[in-house]
């Protein structure tokens, strides 16, 4: 399987890492997004650029044949973006995968593994603890702010404190940035405490995780209780999964199974190298 | 789906439960193992009887075009038993989910997800606390023991305690029963405890859980961490999978996937009821 890389920032890299490591991909060379795209010749391309320019990438290479895989992660425009883009997978015969990623990603598998196996209940997804790049770049727009870091801590059921780091301009005054900073509507819902910094770099760790609880009822029975916890380097796992999905795609162009797909509509099998028969003797 | 029973045991019991509890599903009989076969008029048939005669049952009603789903447990007899079905299921045009249950079954897709998440590395699967059938049936042969349960007690790295509840005969040796036991293969290769009780019945109880933990590397990124918890009652939580497995068949023969298929081999969202629309925007 040939795998092109397109976008080479923290995903990339770690995307870049991964393909080397797969035993049945090679890499077919790293694009920048002001690449031309026509000179790509691979079988999939990792689309490791920010998210809000995935679906321009993502059609303009399915609309060549090519199957394509992203991490877009924005939640509420998820299913959108399948719809567009599974026009232009079918019409090309190609399969494009989208949001492959921890969550939205394998922690959606979850989500759904645990619903089929309690249909009634609550799942609550606790995330951290880790850096938040949307509260980070909200943080950092405040003025007199010079650089910020928003960590994402768990408080269970959901619930979320926000612990903010920031490094002042020169003359900008701490009271004012953090009253500024806490009246911002991306932290005026939260509990949030803003501390001031020598430096941000310092503090600089690419750490995350999740804590995935569900408590169900299977049948007629209550009290079914379900746990998923990780903690992982955050980029390392996204570009992970990345070439792991990008491997199931392969295969179900293979099959004729074109369209665009999100993870919950991916068999687990297809998603790791070996033969059926291997990996149903190795993991069942 | 019209969907139906054969076997009345626990795990018989909890599928009707769960059945009925299926906003999708209606329950079309619960038939006994010795029952007319022919008479069974449903989508699919959940195969509840004891695991050695799930492939002659699985056979037959596959060979009517019928789908099924069982929970075979005998790990190392999962491929044969795919192979044999799987032929039967293609000539026949049906569908056969096979080992769905928790182990096999959705712990096998929470092997196969963190495979893929971190694919160098270790899972361990540590099971219980709760009764092992296989270890419960070799106590209650021992000469002197009227009634027994052995209880699994996980103590990481997929070592587990054994904690083995004996009810002697009248007149029978206690230090005897607990050598015997102690030199049986079952027990031999575990630590094992045997303890006397007045009665085994008062110990009754079908709690069972699971921590599958995989500590892995993504790409080149060593020290990745999951895990896996659950706390739950045993036979509910294998009826509802194969309930959820069931729908995952009938959805398949509809797509004309036909064969036989273990827990890897399905897409998550085809567990659950609703629309692909529904089911992406609620979990991805």
């Amino acid at each position: 399987m040939k795998i092109a890389i397109l976008g080479y920032g923290n995903i990339g890299r770690a995307a870049e890492e991964a393909v080397k490591a797969a035993p049945d991909m090679e890499l077919a060379g790293v694009f920048h997004h002001n690449d031309c795209l026509d000179c790509i010749d691979a079988d999939a391309v990792l689309v490791c650029t920010p998210t809000r320019e995935v679906q321009k990438f993502a059609t303009l290479l399915a609309a060549r044949g090519i199957c394509t895989v992203d991490s877009f992660d924005i939640h509420g425009q998820i299913w959108d973006l399948r719809t567009n883009l599974d026009a232009v997978c079918q019409a090309h015969q190609a399969v494009s995968i989208l949001s492959a990623g921890w969550d939205p990603g394998s922690d959606s598998m979850i989500r759904a593994l645990l619903q089929a196996l309690a249909p009634n209940g609550l799942t609550y997804t606790n995330f951290g603890p880790g850096r938040s790049m949307g509260h980070t770049v909200a943080a950092k727009a405040i003025k007199g702010v010079k650089n910020a870091l928003s960590m994402t801590i768990p408080l269970g059921t959901g619930i979320h404190r926000r612990m903010v780091y920031v490094e002042l301009e020169p003359g900008a005054d701490f009271k004012t940035v953090e009253a500024a900073l806490l009246a911002d509507d991306y932290f005026a819902h939260d509990e949030t405490h803003v501390i001031p910094v020598e430096s941000v770099e310092a503090l600089n760790n690419v750490a995350h995780g999740v804590n995935l609880v569900r408590n169900g009822v299977s049948g007629t029975t209550h009290n079914q209780r379900f746990e998923f916890n990780m903690a992982i380097n955050n980029p390392a796992l996204t570009g992970q999964v990345m070439v792991s999905c990008a491997r199931a795609a392969l295969r179900m162009k293979t099959r004729g199974e074109f369209g665009a797909r999100t993870m919950i509509e991916l068999r687990p099998i297809d998603l790791l190298p070996g033969s059926t028969e291997q990996l149903v003797r190795a993991l069942v």
